[in-house]
């Protein structure tokens, strides 16, 4: 009997939630569906049923056995401290408890382990953070890492429906001769790049950045390890991608790493060496392509990760914690890697 | 009275070179439009009056001053030869004569005092190369280069006409919810970011990758330079832009980085940080911002840089080196740091 609620269920991230756990046969016995009072009474269908949204309220988690939390860490703040104290396992996708030493921060195939004696409330990581340890963590374990240069491609719905619907509204706008209007991004968007996600630091990084780096040296267990990012938004509807550049401990070949890369749980290395967000949205894996010997680092290695950051970059990734904490669903895991690959 | 032919005079560099050349009021006396005979026919407005362009061939350079080519490498290694023969100087925007040591490789601003002693034959560098040495060089010269790392977000202006149309058709089709069609690129770039511009070589790298490598190590003089790019299409009409890591030989703080940016001919430094393609098309500068100390590199620099690609990356620059090597029209640049700044 397990009884599940979802926060922040209308959301982009929260409706990707509810297709994940369908479709990975979560045992899913009851469904709270909780939103914004803005939301709540609005009916969702999931395993074959209307669900109404209800106020995400402290009194709302009675009797759950696990919340998912997509609905940012002011939310996550206020209401995962009584969600855990009702008995519910907490799974948050905000960054209010990432760099919480009293929660794990996980993705479970680079560090799973670390589930292990968490207090009740579980952090999922940046969606760019996500793709990178996806990436780094099989070359870490070949080759040792040094140093790590990452600039990123963002899709805007990583800003949520109102992003998307910006960007389409802007390239009406731009179909018809028109000057676009800019609310949800600091710049249009359309036909553009705009070097900033989320807010900039007094060290003139952004807090995308930072998360980048901090909770990346979290997971990899690797407090000091160097790692400049540069996080761009680019108008893609979904899947992030990410232009790599890494400095090695030991000379690993562009062959050998991409047979590392091939072999890792959720990696896949694309046929034609080209992934693009494109062509990754919808799918539950990280893509490589452009392995090649870095020419700034020897030894080094450059490559191109993209990922859905919907998928495994929140939703996916929230549900994986949640079936490995609970040790339920491993055997409706579809990829055969997840079971036992290298990270085992 | 100058002479001046322009080859590849109906391509969109082409188009760009005939204002640049209006705009700087370039003492034209006589003006040849050359193209492909399938283009040759048509008739182009510039200087106050028609021309019809002529199909270029070997003998179309009789009494031509200046050829400024811009119509690929076959082109140019047919008939850069005989236009040097004829007498007129040749500024070539192919890749043909960027690696030849008898053809100086020149961004004026950077390097203009190569163009002692030329041969008769100038090369034009690749729009990205031009990008990034204009960032580069102030920083050079302040701080000592010893490592670069270059994420780049190309337009698609810079695949020529027929792929700002792909781009646009794929747009209707996403809009009527179609199947799009990709021809020019060899993914779909509409709600994409593809990692591949023109070729890949058996080293992994694509052309534009190992172009940018080799040609800044030509024009800073730095052969043995690390520099590792991955360069990247976006779905933007016009201006490219770059991501750039840097490491450098001695401490160069992001106050006095911005200076010698702020300072340096052709560069400006964005007031709100944050330069973005679509505001900067149709600037002659290049843009930066985002200048923050590197997380990777210690001491090092990480900025971003906006530049017209069709301007300063192509047409602008080559018509500069005709100013240059010709000894006109330095009175007619507009930015009064052209004259005298710290590159004179």
């Amino acid at each position: 009997m397990t009884r599940v609620a979802l926060v922040g269920a209308t959301g982009v991230v929260g409706e990707e939630m509810l297709r994940v756990l369908e479709e990975r046969r979560f045992p899913v016995d009851e469904l709270t569906l909780l939103a914004s009072p803005r939301s709540a009474g609005r009916r969702l269908r999931a395993f074959g049923a209307e669900h109404e949204v209800r106020p995400a309220t402290p009194d709302a988690f009675s009797g759950v056995d696990v919340a998912l939390f997509s609905a940012g860490s002011e939310i996550a703040r206020a209401l995962a401290p009584a969600a855990r104290t009702a008995g519910a396992l907490v799974i948050d996708n905000s960054s209010a408890f990432r760099m919480d030493t009293a929660c794990p921060l996980v993705v479970p195939e680079v560090n799973g382990e670390t589930l292990d004696g968490h207090a009740g409330i579980i952090a999922n990581p940046n969606c760019s953070t996500i793709l990178l340890v996806m990436a780094l963590a099989p070359i870490a374990r070949a080759a040792g890492l040094r140093r790590v240069v990452a600039c990123t491609y963002q899709a805007v719905s990583g800003a949520g429906a109102r992003a998307l619907e910006e960007l389409r509204l802007q390239e009406d706008a731009d179909a018809a001769a028109k000057t676009p209007r800019a609310t949800v991004f600091p710049k249009v968007i359309a036909h553009n790049v705009i070097p900033f996600v989320q807010a900039v630091g007094e060290d003139g990084y952004t807090t995308e950045e930072s998360k980048v780096r901090d909770e990346t040296r979290r997971i990899l267990g690797r407090p000091d390890l160097p790692i400049a990012a540069t996080c761009v938004r680019v108008p893609v509807w979904r899947a992030h991608a990410e232009a790599l550049h890494l400095e090695l401990e030991r000379p690993l070949t562009p062959v050998e790493a991409r047979r590392v890369l091939g072999e890792a749980a959720g990696v896949v290395v694309a046929e034609d060496d080209l992934p693009t967000p494109r062509e990754v949205a919808g799918t539950d894996e990280v893509h490589v392509g452009r392995v090649r010997e870095d020419r700034a680092f020897a030894p080094g290695l450059a490559l191109w990760a993209v990922m859905d950051q919907l998928r495994k970059g929140a939703a996916l990734n929230a549900v994986q914690i949640a079936e490995c904490a609970m040790g339920v669903g491993a055997e409706s895991a579809e990829s055969k890697k997840m079971v036992g690959g290298p990270e085992a």
